[in-house]
């Protein structure tokens, strides 16, 4: 078990390069010891979309370092995204603030950047 | 006790209803798992005014599916709002940021919208 | 030790006199139980550039009543402020994301304003 966890909530599109930052920056920072992972609803899950061109270099590269990257089905209906759009490293979950939850119970600290 | 707690913090007026949202959805997902408090301060209070004209109806539905409102005392002030305006369904604490942080120390997740 | 513990995230400087106004509220209302982090990343560590002239009243009364003040390495990088420029009240941490998550392991809750 790793000594550190935390959970990056994501919720707006404008929030999503900072976000992956500060996801790079904590596995730069204590790499073998941190769980990451990055859950994204509301309007930031366009950004999963695989039929969507944006650049996502970064976001790869944390997700091969170790950062598991969530999004919420709810939202994906509400942005009108199918689920066999969303790249496939991204996990799915009925509700993002369900899990946000979870996984604070579970000890995750949480960031909102 | 319920299995899951989590209190959803809103300060901005334009945060409201995406709040809403997601008390609503976490209540739909987990419903009888899960203790939800909304608590509002800074501008956000204006919501709560009983003497403003906004639409509730969902509010007022996720009240009555649980969740707990509340609204700080400090904030009322800083907008005027005489506290016998407020609606009847809000609780009032002195200073959100406390009810916060004891929340927190009570194992309320926290989610910032 | 203190009853309560808390760390406040800002990384706007838009959002500085809402954080700071709420860690003042916060050592208001049960001053003698809590310990208070103010924790800055991202472009709101501008406010600690001490060559920058800025209102800092009631951040420094807010220091005098025991709040500490924390910003991220990185980010001074990022925005091009040498570390010797901090203002000298002002501690210093590689990551503030780091350090919001160790804090968060050590019982700190997180309020994000």
């Amino acid at each position: 078990m790793k000594k550190y966890k935390v959970v990056f909530h994501v919720d707006e599109m404008n929030k999503w390069e900072l976000t992956i930052n500060n996801a790079n920056n904590i596995l730069k920072d204590v790499k073998e010891e941190v769980e990451v992972v990055v859950l994204a609803n509301y309007e930031s899950v366009k950004l999963v979309n695989s039929k969507e061109n944006y650049d996502r270099d970064l976001m790869k590269e944390t997700h091969k370092k170790g950062a598991k990257y969530i999004a919420c089905k709810n939202a994906l209906k509400g942005q009108k995204i199918p689920e066999e759009d969303v790249l496939d490293f991204v996990e799915l979950v009925q509700a993002g603030v369900s899990e946000l939850t979870k996984l604070q119970h579970e000890g995750y600290a949480y960031i909102k950047p």
